[in-house]
């Protein structure tokens, strides 16, 4: 429930923001640039991640982390991707097989 | 509901993968090679979701970034850093000035 | 005159096998599949030296750097760009202030 | 010759940098922060690289290229690593089988 308000939340002020002015909003402003900047930050945000998590302390990975699913979420938002769309993929997975899974990939 | 659903149940199963077999789960093996292996297919993922949301098709980025949040969890899982701390940074971030922003970051 | 002959040589190899038979070379396999999977595994490959140089050994990093390289090379190949242009910019920076600089440079 | 001179003198010039003044030098600046922020540097150039080569012109992806070229040569300088042992590294792989391959991997 706490998950649930927070993400559908977020992703709603996401939604909002994509549209608005540039100048007052950095999600706005991100937007501007175009779906490569947007993408980029989550390439960055995926690479502090990974450093966190082998060389960083608790909070670090939690604010890294939290960085990573924020920037996934303006991406998702400005490509009109619905999180309930990719929480739907997860679910789907972990249906196949009763268990969490990755089955059938090359790598 | 539906995403707290999805996210809180598969961060249950993911807990108890990453204690189980190796020979009979995907997360346990991956677990298994350590935390260096679980942050390089974050990264990986992170790739191939900034591939496909520059190149990809609508379903393609989906699955990307499916796979993305999925192996963030897992490797949030391996160090020990429940997701709904991750959520919290969210929120606190977003209850910070009322609106989702990512202030006062120099890149 | 070392790093020349290794380079060169390698880049004329790679212009070769980018032409050639996919199911007798790697590079032509790669190639065959398009330029999102190339760009994909020089990602992948960043994030290998990424975590080398934070938890692998010495040998580990060269390992992963060597890949890097390649895989860029195979990338610059695929696109058409010659690595004496890259080099030809990174010579450029340095000349413009004597130094090793990335000036001017927001993030 | 050229790629020679122009890595060869790069290499120097970055390992003078490495041990500079962090107020006069983005090397030194860069290397006062760590290994872990060096590391990030190149994970962030691989991505926009990775941006380039998609959604990018020919000039971007040759910028890109160097910056990332730039980034993994000030990563193995400080991490101690010679250029000729990358180099090297390529050059065994070349003649292993007389073709540019990367056998015998998993993924």
């Amino acid at each position: 429930m706490e998950h649930s308000d927070t993400l559908a939340r977020l992703e709603a002020t996401i939604g909002q923001r994509l549209q608005g002015d540039p100048t007052a909003s950095y999600v706005a402003k991100l937007n501007a640039k175009g779906v490569g900047k947007i993408a980029q930050k989550v390439g960055e945000e995926a690479t502090e991640t990974v450093i966190a998590a082998l060389s960083g302390d608790h909070d670090e990975l939690v604010g890294e982390a939290a960085d990573l699913i924020f920037h996934l979420m303006v991406l998702l938002g400005a490509k009109g991707v619905p999180l309930a769309q990719v929480l739907a993929e997860l679910q789907r997975r972990e249906g196949t097989s009763g268990i969490v899974e990755k089955a059938g990939r090359s790598n």
